[in-house]
């Protein structure tokens, strides 16, 4: 991790940071390397699970099909720094990277995680739904991959003016924070009318105050 | 792209589509396989530049120094759908995959290339900052990826409801909108006393309406 390298004081491989920043995401990135030898990356919804993360898709899709190593990345953005000089200008940002070769789940193990990956991304709407049926089981792909490879990187406060002189050019320095929040929720008009569950209501994750 | 042939109606190559996703994203997701053949994923701010997407990272990172085919992809979160099955239940988003092997930006090109990334990352903020110096420029390395191996995949709307008598069972169904927004701006209260400048009070992107 060359980047972790540069910025010492932006990593973090303690534990709890990672999972505190893999607890508010909703989508990884997920890198594997496809039949010609090169990387794709795809965004997935993803799980923590005590110390792994889980990722599932498609039994169809051939990107799951692939054995080997995979990188994880989840990142929430947090901020656009503002500096006096273009060159220092950055985000603010927190990621996690997690690297090795996932174990493929299957049978009890597999619609145990089905439904772990279900209560992070939508708490409360496991007994508020209907559970998956055995071909639907069949039909899901999911990985797990353990955290011993994970590292968090994370870049917070205001622009680092370099030369210090920058300080006294007048131009404006400081940072515009991004949120990421949820909106009404939109029912579809089908089926039983019913009100929106509380578990809808109360959603709250991402980096919204 | 196992994932969008299994989904052909989410599958879309037109380049306006593809232009349009990349235009309100602020970060990208890049792959790059290790000197050990491994994917590594790493959050990077990005520019679309015509018909190329630009990346720049510090010289001194190890993943800039490798040559070889990357993937950038860049994703928009725009909703989770909460379907009555667990099944079934997804994520509304906009996605850009662009492979391919990058040209490695200098010289003239890569200070152009410099200016572009800030007008894109920070709209106004050329011209109301100091420009990078030749040290500044020499210190970063710039990447540019065609477009033409982009596709872009897209999910909108309810939630479908497979089996159809799925309907009817007593649970909520509708999507839950996420917005990405900005807050307002935080002056480092450094240096010279400025007002907030308008390119920064009216500064808007994201998935906010």
């Amino acid at each position: 991790m060359g980047e972790i390298k540069r910025h010492p004081e932006r990593g973090n491989s303690q534990r709890e940071v990672i999972r505190a920043i893999l607890a508010e995401g909703l989508v990884a990135h997920v890198g594997i390397i496809d039949a010609q030898g090169a990387p794709v990356v795809i965004p997935m919804a993803y799980a923590l699970d005590g110390d792994s993360i889980l990722v599932h898709g498609s039994v169809a899709s051939r990107l799951m099909r692939s054995a080997g190593p995979i990188c994880v990345t989840v990142t929430l953005l947090d901020g656009l720094v503002v500096a006096r000089s273009l060159f220092n200008s950055s985000m603010n940002y927190r990621s996690v990277v997690v690297t090795g070769t996932p174990d493929v789940l299957e049978g009890d193990e597999r619609e145990r995680a089905l439904m772990v990956l279900s209560a992070f991304l939508l708490p409360g709407r496991v007994g508020h739904s209907r559970e998956p049926s055995r071909p639907e089981i069949r039909q899901t792909t999911v990985w797990r991959l353990s955290l011993a490879e994970a590292t968090a990187k994370i870049r917070s406060g205001p622009p680092k003016e370099d030369p210090a002189s920058d300080y006294e050019l007048p131009y404006w320095g400081g940072v515009v924070p991004v949120h990421t929040t949820f909106g009404a929720p939109e029912p579809d008009g089908a089926g039983v009318s019913m009100p929106v569950p509380e578990h809808i209501t109360t959603m709250r994750r991402g980096t919204s105050d």
